[in-house]
């Protein structure tokens, strides 16, 4: 294998650093490969507070996202263990080019257990776009290298990973870009690959796939040891960690029995029935055809077709929200369709065909762009009258326009907040560059909080506070009504940290943070840690990473000032409900208060 | 007159507040309209000290600039009187969609005088888009009307101006929209009638055209009493204050013959001479065809054509650097072709075309667009492989893709900080959203600084630093060497300073602020305000002016994380000087200390 290919470099890995404490960094400009111990400092800080903390000392807040100033680091996270349940999540840090702030977009897929495999608590690709390329980089136990793919240039996801897997083995996962990373769009995603080798994993948020493009980087390739191999004999665990992981998998197992049944498109029902299931750009809460995108559905339709329901998109998942959507001949189509996806280019643009929402889906991760982004985007293309409403085929056209790399797939490319504008579109359904996801803030108050403080941007992976979701006092505890305004400000705050605390864990939110969760987490972490962790202790490194990112986000110009939802939320009420946004403005100025 | 138009509501004026220190208010959504003292704290504010007072006082910092929150203030500057030289410089005020912080934009033409001799301090329109409409505005010594224009609705400015001038009279004043901001374009001007009743003085930076169409308003037509009706008397001033203003005229105008033969063409050659004259989106200081474009050719082809060269742009102008730009058979083009618009729409695309880039400095005048912002925009979009450098038809084309209306057509319409970005090009040359004037501040080093550090964004009426322009202090009442990196900071804050009180005064920059004539200011306004000023008073007025302005920016989140170049004027050598901006980054993160 890789006999064909050039090897621009290749460093040997040192075993001693390859631990699991070591940090790759790596620049393509000079082609150098440093594996450095990782500082004290960091020693007890894994994905979203690590990516955040090296971003936060290594990037200049005001640097230019797509210049050779900002920094790509991706960790596991601290509980990412192959016998963890659910804890297949890796946290992709950078100076946003969507934002212009700083972002951890997560993602699931086996990347996060590889690298742990693999030794490596952090990846750190750094400097500018280097001339040549695009270029690969392997990683292997033994070692490290950059390699000449020009050859690849413009594939699509799909089609490079057939390609890496044809020559490096069915084995490897990958991280890669599509052709929108390659061209620096700012909705551009890393696709990470998932237990069936499909790039159908995506770190979606932010743009961050644009800042891999800005450094000459296609994929990145990792072939982490067989489990029997001595490097990685520290991941078994002891005994005891094995049962305690054991039973909470049980448990979590038997908690999520509709997850696993329906997928996260069990949403879909649920959020019409509130009135807050974004419909023709954010117009309506509810979508008349509803029923035809829902989980049921959807589920439904997979079994009839020989797909695939309550698939994991890690191995050692615990709940398999996952789903493979199949054509009607029963040939692969995409993975997963999921909620986002099927209510911002579904039910947002007026579309209830499965169909074409699983294409678009596909076409997306080929191209590896957002799909929350790219729905919210085409629902203000079609606002602003490039295409009808409902329309699905307009629909797809519109994603081939960003395919084509035409002026105006570049312009729906940079996301809703600059497309909307640059098409003279006051309704625009974002916050600090970022679109929303397919929560309306109206009915869901708490997740518009979020969207409005969180320094990540309008995005429900900062703190979604759905019916029944929690806060860390006991008042809150049992959730809030999430369409009044009362409360929604300390929910979302308690509801950011406690996702903060799964994305630092490298856990998959799901996993619910009940008290007893949280209390098995600080277990479990202190088994494999090597220092003891309470519940104080994990919320401690949860608050700790919002406020570097607050106040990176503060000396990048993303401050105070746009803590706020766009006006129309709050003047236009929101069929069939009737509500406004009207969480008191003075409440989300507190911005600070992590 | 007027005979054929639907008044929408019209508002009888009062005498006793017509004086001159009168405010109109005015509300197209309900269609109020009110005349209002103004209050002691803005009795001795004028120009952009009274539209950034007013601005920063009543809009808040973080809206929408196209939203129903913001206003346009338009107010004379304080020695706005039509016997004092050079004094018909109004300012329009606003927070601009451009830069998304203050903006105040100074037009010459007959604006200035004519709100003074209407007796208004300023002008103030605030509200949202109202049904219905465009509607102009029209002011009369004894009456204020909102007319319906739907009628008018998409007319370029020429068109425009030419249907108001046959009903009401070729003696009034219009300041108007083109399409570019009935269309919310960022980069659209306020257009102003000249002396012939052309539209070709415009406020042009930062897209307060947009605001104003934002409004519903296309054009406000001012109709002054003659000179001789009695509420002008106060205007015709004592007879010391009339030998003053005289010979301050004189004086002027023997200083500034230059201006008066080459008009602002003049700086081509010199500026190519030093190597700053932006050729070809930014990439050269001089550019090998720039005689074709310079003062000298072309005051000598107007001469040949029957033009005119010495045209002032309002009357009592001791200056008089406009010029008539006809075309080969004698017929009017344009007016006035500029240094800025010469560099920007020539040199800057590759264009020695003098024809063309008149054609293209007419069809901006039409649609109401920035020539500045439109040359650097097509020059990045050249960049971009739109066109060629060079090519003079496709610089056209581009233009019309703007009057269109075509998606393209918008991006472009979005200045060259959006459209660069979109299109993918990371040579950007501007500040806070702003495309920079034809000075590369490579070359220009203080007039970098103030592209880099004021409120205003890239723009060089803030403050241009040319050789032999002094500050304040005796180190450097002399000027330094522009290109030299020691003391700018210094410089460049002194001339913002100083061309912030010629914006409060409504005097045109031109006169030049040294020691003598600011004391010759002060005299002149002790004598028409009613309380002694001296110096002091008037640098105090321009410290407080841009300190309101930064504050507001800072709130507005356009804070002194902004106060810098792009990367690239401080790494890419610029032939043929091999000059970067090396002025220290530290010097310019010192924002508040005006």
């Amino acid at each position: 294998m890789n006999m064909r290919r050039d090897v621009v470099v290749e460093t040997q890995r040192v075993q001693e650093i390859s631990d699991g404490s070591s940090l790759v960094r790596m620049n393509l400009v000079d082609m150098s490969v440093k594996c450095e111990c990782v500082p004290d400092t960091l020693r007890f800080c894994g994905g979203r507070q690590l990516t955040s903390r090296i971003v936060s000392e290594e990037v200049p807040a005001t640097c230019d996202p797509l210049g050779p100033k900002n920094k790509v680091v991706i960790a596991p996270g601290l509980l990412s263990h192959p016998f963890i349940p659910c804890s297949g999540r890796a946290s992709v840090g950078a100076k946003s080019p969507l934002t212009g702030g700083i972002k951890e977009s997560n993602v699931g897929g086996t990347a996060s257990h590889s690298l742990v495999r693999l030794g490596i608590k952090g990846l750190i690709l750094e400097g500018g776009r280097p001339t040549g390329g695009p270029f690969i980089i392997r990683i292997t136990p033994d070692a490290i290298s950059v390699l000449n793919a020009s050859d690849m240039a413009g594939l699509t996801n799909y089609d490079l990973v057939k390609n890496l897997r044809d020559e490096f083995g069915s084995q490897v996962t990958v991280m890669s870009v599509g052709p929108a990373g390659e061209r620096l769009l700012p909705i551009a995603t890393m696709a990470v690959t998932d237990t069936h080798g499909y790039p159908s994993r995506h770190a979606g948020r932010g743009g961050l796939g644009a800042v891999l493009g800005s450094k000459g980087i296609k994929a990145i390739v990792l072939e982490p040891p067989r489990r029997s191999a001595s490097s990685t004999d520290n991941l078994v665990g002891s005994k005891e960690l094995r049962l305690v992981a054991k039973d909470w998998a049980i448990s979590i197992s038997k908690a999520k029995k509709t997850l696993t049944t329906y997928g996260t498109a069990n949403l879909v029902n649920t959020i019409n029935l509130l009135g807050g299931l974004p419909t023709r750009n954010f117009s309506s809460g509810r979508f008349e055809e509803a029923d035809a995108i829902s989980g049921e559905t959807l589920s439904r339709l997979i079994a009839e077709r020989g797909g695939r329901s309550g698939h994991p998109c890690h191995p050692g998942c615990a709940i398999r929200c996952s789903n493979v959507y199949v054509d009607g001949d029963g040939k692969y189509l995409t993975s997963a369709l999921e909620y986002e996806t099927l209510a911002l280019i579904g039910a947002n643009c007026g579309i209830s065909d499965l169909d074409a929402i699983a294409m678009a889906d596909r076409r997306c991760d080929e191209l590896g762009i957002d799909t929350m982004e790219t729905g919210d985007t085409i629902a203000v293309a079609m606002e602003a009258g490039l295409a009808q409403f409902g329309d699905a085929d307009a629909m797809l056209n519109l994603v081939e326009e960003v395919a084509k790399g035409t002026v105006l797939g570049r312009l729906l490319g940079q996301g809703v907040s600059v497309a909307g504008k640059v098409l003279g579109i006051t309704r625009i359904p974002a916050v600090k560059g970022q679109g929303m996801s397919a929560y309306d803030p109206r009915v869901f108050k708490g997740t518009g909080v979020t969207y409005a403080t969180s320094p990540m941007g309008a995005d429900h992976t900062a703190g979604n506070c759905l019916p029944g979701r929690g806060g860390l006092v006991p008042e809150n505890r049992g959730g809030l009504d999430c369409d009044k305004p009362e409360g929604q400000w300390h929910l979302s705050r308690d509801v950011q940290i406690l996702t903060t605390v799964c994305d630092v864990l490298g856990l998959c939110f799901f996993v619910g943070t009940t008290l007893k969760n949280l209390e098995t987490m600080a277990l479990l972490l202190s088994h494999v840690s090597g220092r003891d962790w309470n519940v104080d202790d994990l919320m401690e490194a949860g608050r700790d990473t919002l406020k570097v990112e607050t106040d990176f986000n503060y000396h990048a110009g993303v401050g105070p000032w746009q803590n706020q939802l766009p006006d129309y939320f709050r003047i236009e009420a929101l069929p069939p409900t009737g509500l406004v946004f009207d969480v008191p403005q003075e409440e989300m100025d507190r911005t600070t208060e992590y």
